[in-house]
This record gives structure tokens, C-alpha cells and sequence, in this order.
């Protein structure tokens, strides 16, 4: 048989008014900002007035480390989401909003799979309701009153060599990685070198996530560190005056966005930074929402379980006082495959014991997670090719590791197969005994935390980090960012520093290329190995394939 | 008595919901996309759907070139649409979007003033339904691709030193006008000079603006010429590959915003170059659905009528089979008086002499309006301080020029106070009397077009254009674009290239610093004189005053 693609499936798909979906969660209509007939905001009014409610359970979705195989986190985060509303649990969806940079480079959409998808998938991976492009603005906002502000006079005296706040774009454009600005003359202001990051990696972003109310919003927005003088004194965006303006730039996008699963369950898509430059997960004020009106949350958190989960258990968790019932670990057969060292080409052939060999990353995230008290299963993520051995091997292994493994047919089924995952979950968040606490308490010297994450999340040896940077470490304990958390910058590919070191390394180092400090966010960005803060695009871009066809409907975004 | 601000006014609006206004138009509710409760795209299939009804009447509004004093062009464009619904007319207005940037500078809001305004004024004066944000992304899409083809082998063998696609931001922001990209090492690309133009002056904008259909917007920016090779072969977008993913990121923007006036009657708003750097109309696509839905249209040209009606009539009407049955030129009787010689500070005063000193400005406009075939009908926006003397000495001088001049008090009065203007109008709409023409054919040289615009319109008697200038378009036109009409990028202060030059000069020359080819746009910009693509920021910039309240309302946007 042909199965249909994701696209096929979600252009097919039955979509509810968004205001039927809203009321499934008690939200009125008139609290509801539509986005066209099927995305709406939910208003900041409403938001307060449901602070009372209890909250529900908290489910985190979390996955091995990602392999060119796929595993589809998104894909099993919304299995499991209709697999708990088809077993009568009010469940909610919260997860991350796409960036339009990579959709256009070779990164496809990131709205589930399958039978598991949230729609409307292309607008969601276009401009969707504009959020990423209001962070986008509220950043340079910030970059051009900087420069404006020197340009007048410089009454504040800052450094043009010390300037620390960029520019943003949201595409993958490696020419603005470093650049010069201000050339061409006296009415173009100082030239000096600075640069572009991709807007996810914004600090307005990671402000916007873990922000929750716009006082707080403006609070954090005032408090990033822009410049020094030479003085080493500090310049914040409050003095450039300009965190009013951004935080009305940023009024509609603080608003959570509603859409639906393929079977018309609720769906919040918030914010979106990536977890491997950036903390990674949707906006606390989303998932604190969805919490007050559902029974059930099911969130994730981006890449593999060493950034993203870390970085939800360590900072979200932390800041937002949340704390987990259940993780679920996502596997697929073919990402242990890849991990045991079979090549993607090879992966279509049955090979028990090439599963086995990649079984140790899967264990390795498992005690991870426990590390942070929270109970574990493991999503086995079934595709076509996979065999009952191959997936009982798996089983065997999450078991031998105090764990267990249930396999999902979701691509394939939606929630009806999802419904022994789902069963299970809500036994262990009913029953309560998540004993979650982070990883290293506020207290801890800031590069103790780097070495505490290196050695026993990465299973490193040491970290590698030459004078300056301690000594930089060293400089804001001092000026009180001390009990700071660390959002460690990394690949995704791997608990090394090393894309192609597979399975579970140990005994390797963690070189620390650079420390950032955002002060607004409230954490200290760890930038480990070759990771980039601007992407490219690679030869030959999606771009080059999306148009639309003859019916008006877009071809090539997936 | 105290007049209320424009803010308190808007705030205090009794929307109706936009279902309510579309169904004026006789727009079902399914085919409004709404954006909130108050704003809706028309979508395109409505648009396809209405194209067989017969044309509604057009009415042009624009004004004298501005001065400090304010003018009140869309005001008077509100006005005159609340009065013509008042007295019975089906009437719609459409205005053009306004930008980002220059918000958080100096300006302030283009929703009009008063009791004639359109909301919500906040939003649009924000991000409204992102169309800005789409052209940027669209723009610098293709900005991305061009430097990414280089990186990979440059196929196409583009010419580094001639790549005419630079990069666009909505914000003012003078340290990008002239950059370094690409440095750092060979992994960022080859390092080459560049800059960046406000969103409102991409090509793309342009493009957006004169489309008729998705189809015809795909076939425009894939004309768009972004390099040259050493033997200077054009490459054009469609040659990068870059067409079909921008009419993809253009999809949404491309349907037009409807919105109302305080008065609950329909405006679309979409579109939105500036006048002085490139067309600066509202789209043809807006004002032709229009056209298709009400029995009047009252639209508006940027800036003075030399610049934005001069486009209109040459550009826009040309391009888009368009003809204005009326036209209505703003003055205030504080404008003229500045024309006349009269300082800010003493504007107060009664001064007749001072207001006939002024005249002339109106009465070359008039004339030059008149040279297109279109009645010409004055209207005197009506300001508290002024005195029946100057209005009668405007009325006399618009008489003495085969014109009519009319008092509105639309700022005070809402709809009353234009019931004498749309009577008047609808009456010359209703006689069908235009016999509109462009100022040149198709035919005429490309320099002879220029000259035309600068000796009819603006009084000048010579054209400067260096040798380089003069073989760039003939260049032009042995490649095939000779019958593209000219885009003139001038100060908008004076019918002269020298912004302190009011009333209305002669014997001027017109110098032209540069011509740029846009060949998907179809038309050739002149920039003369000192005239800006990327506005910078004022030494106390807008956005200093601009953040939330107390009670969360916008404060310092207008």
C-alpha cells in the first residue's frame, strides 16, 4: 500500500473553527484573537483570570539523540496528546513555533508526522501570527537606537568596542554572520564590526519564553546587558530607553497561539528558541496556561534529551517553578540502528543486533533523566520497516535499564496508536511520584554548573575553558549573576562536542569556545565547540523546490 | 474647550466587528480572514469571484507638498469617504499600510486624525497582519540565495562587484546603508560591500503593489534583476530560483486588509511604498476589489500631488488601466501660510497676505493636475485658529484657477463636516467629465520622460544628468525596457530637489544622482538630489516616549 504524505494527510485534514477548539478548553470567543479561521491568540486577560485554577499534570516528550534516521518528537508529542484525549484525559499540546530560516534551508516543517500532525502545518511554518517576526523587530529595534544613540553625542559613553547586542534576521544567511556597519561617512555614524545571529537565537526570544506577564516581559527587556564603557560599566537596553518600545513591539506576540492536532484535540504553539543555541522549549506563559485549563500537558522540549531536556529540567523548570510527572524518551529502531553504526542506506534491513550496539545512548539519556527524579518511558516510535525482534530488543533494553518501552503506531494510526502509551502516562502522573529537583542548586559556582552538566549529563572528563573565560565566569559572580543557570550551546548530534561521536562517549573533553551573558533571560550561554548562532544554507536549498502549483497550494515546504 | 488627542478618540471608537463591515461590501464572513476582531483579509478567491461586477467611481486624494505644519491628507481621505456614506453612497476607501520604521522616529501615525480616523489605529500603526514583515523576509530571501549561490561554485558566474540586490529592514536604521558582509573566513562567503534599504523602498514592496494576481506576482519577481556577470548578462531572480519560495513567503500579504473608519465605514489598507523613494500608492489589487465592491473609491497618493498623484496617474493608472473620475487636493490655510513665508511659531496669527503669498503652490499643483485630465476639486482641511478671511482668500485663489476650493471640518466633525465635499464630488464623479491621460506615452524616450516630469510638473528647466546616467538608459532601452514608465525618488518638500524650497519655484535644475532598473516593478527610479533609502532615527527618537500604561493601552505612538 501507498501511504499518503504528511502533507497529503494534513491538506485532508477535517479542521474545526478555532473556536470550537478553544471551547473544549473553556475559552470564550471573545477571548479568543483569531488568525484567519483556524489559529487564534488567546487574550492576555483571559490568561489572568484562569491564575486560580489547579494546575494539571505535566508530561515532557524528549527523544535520543537525532540522527539523520529521524525520530519525530513532535510526531509522538501529538500521538500522545490525542492518544490521552481519546482515552477521556482533557489534554493539552504545548510546543514550539517554527523558524522560517531553516524551512527554507533544509530543515523540514516541525508540526508532527503522519496521522500526528497539528495544523495548519504551511502557516505555521510560514509567517504563522507573526510572533518570531515582532522578536525579530524588537531586537533591532534595540541594535538601531544603540548606534542612534552614539551617533548623537554617545552621552552614555559606550565602548563601540564593546558593544555585545547584534542584529537578528530570521534566514539562514551566512554572509551577515560578521560584518561591518556604518561605512559610506559622517551621516552613517562609527563603522565598527559587528554581526547578525538568526532570530530564535535572540535573547529577546529566550526573554519572551520565560517571561511570565509584559511587566515581567519589560522587566527582562530593560535588564539585557547591550555595551560597557571603558569602564567596564554596564550599559542595559533600560538606559537606551528602549525596553517601552520593545515590550509594545512584543504586546500581541506575549499572547499565546491556539491551534488543533489533525483530530481536533488543542494545540498552544509558543515561541521557539533552539535548543541547541538557545534554552529550547515553548514559552512558560503557554505551558503555564494550557496547565490552569487542561488535566494533562504534554510538552517537549527540542534535539536530544542532553539539550533539551537538560535545559527544561535546569532553566524552564527552575524559573517557572514547573516541575514534570512523566517523561517520555523517544527511539525509533532506525536511530538505534544509527547509532550502532549501520548507514542510513542500510537501514531498511532487519539488524537486531545493530539495535543493541546503539542501545547505550538511549540508556545513557534514561539515567539522565532519572538523575532529575522524574519517571521515565520510553516511546518506541514505530516505522514500517521495523521488525517485532528489533523492537523487542529495545524493550528489553529500556527494561534492563528500570525503565520501559511501548511501542506507538501514531504515523500510522493517530491516537489509536497511541493508546497504551497514553494509558501509562496518565498512570504514572496520577500516581504522583515524581520527585523532581534540577540538577545543581542556584548556589553553585557558574562553572562548577558547566562541569556538573559536562560530567554527568555529557559523561565528559573535564571541561576545557582557558583563563579569560573563567576569569570572565569569575567577573559576574562578582557583579551578582552568580546563581544564574548555564544554557549550554552544543550539537545535537552527539553528548561530545562532536557531531559524529555516536552512541554513548565517555572519557572525551568539552572545549568552552565562549560565555554570553544574558542578562535579561536570566542564564549564562555556554557556547561548546563549532556551534554556529547564524546557519546557511546549504547548496541546494528547499527554496529552490517551494512555489505554488497549479491548485494555489504550496509545494515544497515539507 | 479641550479637543480630545487622536488616542483618546481612537480608544474611545464603537467598532463594529469586521464580519459586520465586510457584509457592507457584501463580503461573506467566510471569505474574511480575520486577524483579531477587528481586521480581516478579503480572500483571494472572493477577489477572483467579484472581478466580472462593473467598476465603482475613483476619486484621488492628494495635497500640497507638506509642510511642518501637517496637511491632513488621510484625515481629509476619511473624511471625505465617512461623508460620501453619510449622503448615501456606498463608499469605500483605500490607503496604503504604514511602516515600522519610521514610527519609532518622528512620525507618527497615517490612520488620520481626529474624528476621522481608521482602526485600530494602534495596530496598524504596529505590525498589523505582517505584510511588511512578509516583504522583508521575501526580499531578503532572495538576498540570501544570491550570496549562497556565490558560496557554492557561482554557476551562474554573477559578477561580485555587480550584484544590484542588497538587503531590506523595517526600521530606520543608518548603519546598515552602506556594509561589509560576508567576513570572517571562507565559511562565511566572500566578502563584498552592501547595505540595506527600508522594507517600503524593496522592489518587492513595488511588486507587491502593481500585481494583479499571485500569478502575475510570480512572474514580476522572478523579472527582478539582482546581478550582472563580467560581460554584464543580467541575472535575473528567476535565474537564482528564488520566484516561487517568495510568492510563497507573499501568499497572505497579497490579500487586502480591511479595516473601518470611526464612522464604521470600510477601508482597505494595503500596501504601502513611500512616495518620496519609490511609487507610493496603496495596491492595484485593493483598488480594484474596490472598485468591484463599491459605487465610490476614495484613495490616496503619497506626499504632495508631484510626487504621489504624478506616480499615480503615470504609474499606477497607467500600469493598472486605472482612471480617477476626480481628484481632491488638501491644503490648510496654515500650510499655505508657510509656503507664503510664515515660521511654525507664528502660524497662530491671522495673516492673509501670508496665505495669498502662499497660493501659488496650490495653484501649480492644480494646474499640473489639471494637465492629466481630471477635475480638480480644493479641499481646505479646516484648523481651530483659522480665521474667515484666510479660508475666503484660498476659496478666491482656487477660483481664480478654473478650481473650487470647499471648507471640511472632518478633524471636528467626523462625516458633517464633509457633507459639502462629497456632495460636490460625487456630483463631478457622477458627470463622468475626466478625460484622464498619463503625461507621456509608453513610446517617449527614457531621458525625455524624465524631462517632461521635471519641466511640466516641477517647473524646473533643465534635467543634470551626467554622460554615465545618460548611456545607462539608453542601455536600458536597447534591452527592451524603454516603454517603462520613470519612478522619481525626490524630496517631498518642494516641487524643487531642495527641501527648503517652498511655494512654487522656477528655473531650477534637477539632478539626477542616480537611475536604478527595476525591471520586475517595471519602472526605472530617478533619484534626485539627496533623497534616502534608509531613513535614520531623530537625535530623541518616537520610541523613547513609546511603552505601555498602567492599564496596558500604547502610549507615545502617535
Amino acid at each position: 500500500m501507498r501511504y499518503l504524505s504528511d502533507i497529503e494527510i494534513a491538506r485532508a485534514a477535517k479542521k474545526q473553527p478555532i473556536q470550537v477548539i478553544g471551547a473544549k478548553l473553556g475559552i470564550d470567543a471573545t477571548h479568543l484573537l483569531p488568525y484567519g479561521h483556524d489559529k487564534a491568540k488567546v487574550s492576555q486577560d483571559f490568561i489572568n483570570s484562569v491564575q486560580g485554577n489547579k494546575s494539571g499534570k505535566l508530561i515532557l516528550v524528549t527523544a535520543i539523540n537525532p540522527t539523520p534516521a529521524g525520530e519525530g518528537k513532535t510526531t509522538t508529542t501529538v500521538g500522545l496528546g490525542d492518544g490521552l484525549n481519546r482515552i477521556g484525559k482533557k489534554t493539552a499540546i504545548c510546543i514550539r513555533e517554527a523558524s522560517l530560516g531553516p524551512c527554507f534551508g533544509m530543515k523540514g516543517g516541525a508540526a508532527g508526522g503522519g496521522n500526528a500532525q497539528v495544523v495548519p502545518m504551511e502557516e505555521m511554518n510560514l509567517h504563522f501570527t507573526g510572533d518570531f517576526h515582532a522578536i525579530t523587530s524588537a531586537h533591532n529595534l534595540l541594535s538601531a537606537m544603540i548606534d542612534n544613540h552614539i551617533y548623537w553625542g554617545n552621552e552614555l559613553e559606550i565602548d563601540e568596542r564593546r558593544i555585545v547586542w547584534r542584529r537578528v534576521m530570521d534566514m539562514n544567511d551566512r554572509a551577515l554572520r560578521d560584518t561591518v556597519v556604518s561605512l559610506g561617512g559622517v551621516s552613517n555614524g562609527f563603522p565598527r564590526q559587528t554581526g547578525f545571529d538568526i532570530t530564535v537565537a535572540s535573547e529577546v526570544m529566550a526573554i519572551l519564553c520565560l517571561s511570565t506577564s509584559l511587566q515581567d516581559l519589560q522587566k527582562r527587556l530593560g535588564d539585557i546587558i547591550v555595551a560597557y564603557t571603558r569602564a567596564r560599566t554596564p550599559i542595559y537596553a533600560r538606559d537606551i530607553g528602549a525596553d517601552g518600545a520593545m515590550t509594545v513591539l512584543l504586546k500581541d506576540a506575549m499572547q499565546p497561539n491556539l491551534v488543533q492536532t489533525l483530530e481536533n484535540n488543542p494545540a498552544f504553539v509558543h515561541g521557539g528558541p533552539f535548543a541547541n543555541i538557545a534554552h529550547g522549549c515553548n514559552s512558560v506563559i503557554a505551558t503555564n496556561t494550557a496547565l490552569k485549563l487542561a488535566d494533562y500537558v504534554v510538552t517537549e522540549a527540542g534535539f536530544g534529551a542532553d539539550l533539551g531536556a537538560e535545559k527544561f529540567m535546569n532553566i524552564k523548570c527552575r524559573k517557572a517553578g514547573l516541575a514534570p510527572d512523566c517523561v517520555v524518551l523517544v527511539a525509533t529502531v532506525r536511530a538505534m540502528k544509527m547509532n550502532g553504526g549501520v548507514a542510513k542506506p542500510d537501514l531498511g534491513a532487519e539488524n537486531v543486533q545493530a539495535v543493541k550496539d546503539g542501545c547505550p545512548n538511549l540508556g545513557r539519556h534514561i539515567s539522565n533523566l532519572k538523575a532529575f527524579g522524574v519517571p521515565v518511558v520510553v516511546a518506541i516510535n514505530h516505522f514500517v520497516t521495523d521488525t517485532d525482534a528489533e523492537v523487542d530488543a529495545i524493550k528489553a533494553y529500556a527494561k534492563s535499564q528500570g525503565s520501559e518501552a511501548i511501542l506507538c503506531r501514531h504515523w500510522e494510526l493517530g491516537s489509536a496508536g497511541t493508546v497504551d502509551l497514553a494509558t501509562r502516562v496518565a498512570a504514572i502522573a496520577d500516581a504522583g511520584v515524581a520527585q523532581f529537583a534540577p540538577l545543581y542548586p542556584d548556589e553553585m559556582r557558574l562553572f562548577d554548573k558547566i562541569k556538573t552538566i559536562a560530567t554527568r549529563i555529557y559523561n565528559a572528563d573535564e571541561v576545557l575553558a582557558d583563563k579569560k573565560i573563567r576569569d570572565q565566569l569569575r567577573q559576574w559572580e562578582d557583579a551578582g549573576y552568580g546563581h544564574f543557570p548555564v544554557c549550554m550551546a552544543k550539537t545535537q548530534y552527539s553528548f561530545s562536542t562532536d557531531p559524529n561521536l555516536r552512541g554513548a562517549p565517555s572519557g572525551h573533553s568539552v572545549p568552552i569556545r565562549e560565555v554570553r551573558l544574558s542578562a535579561g533571560a536570566g542564564f549564562i550561554v555556554v557556547i561548546c565547540g563549532e556551534i554556529m548562532t547564524m546557519p546557511g544554507l546549504p547548496r541546494n536549498p528547499a527554496a529552490l523546490e517551494i512555489g505554488l502549483n497549479a491548485a494555489g497550494e504550496i509545494e515544497g515546504l515539507f
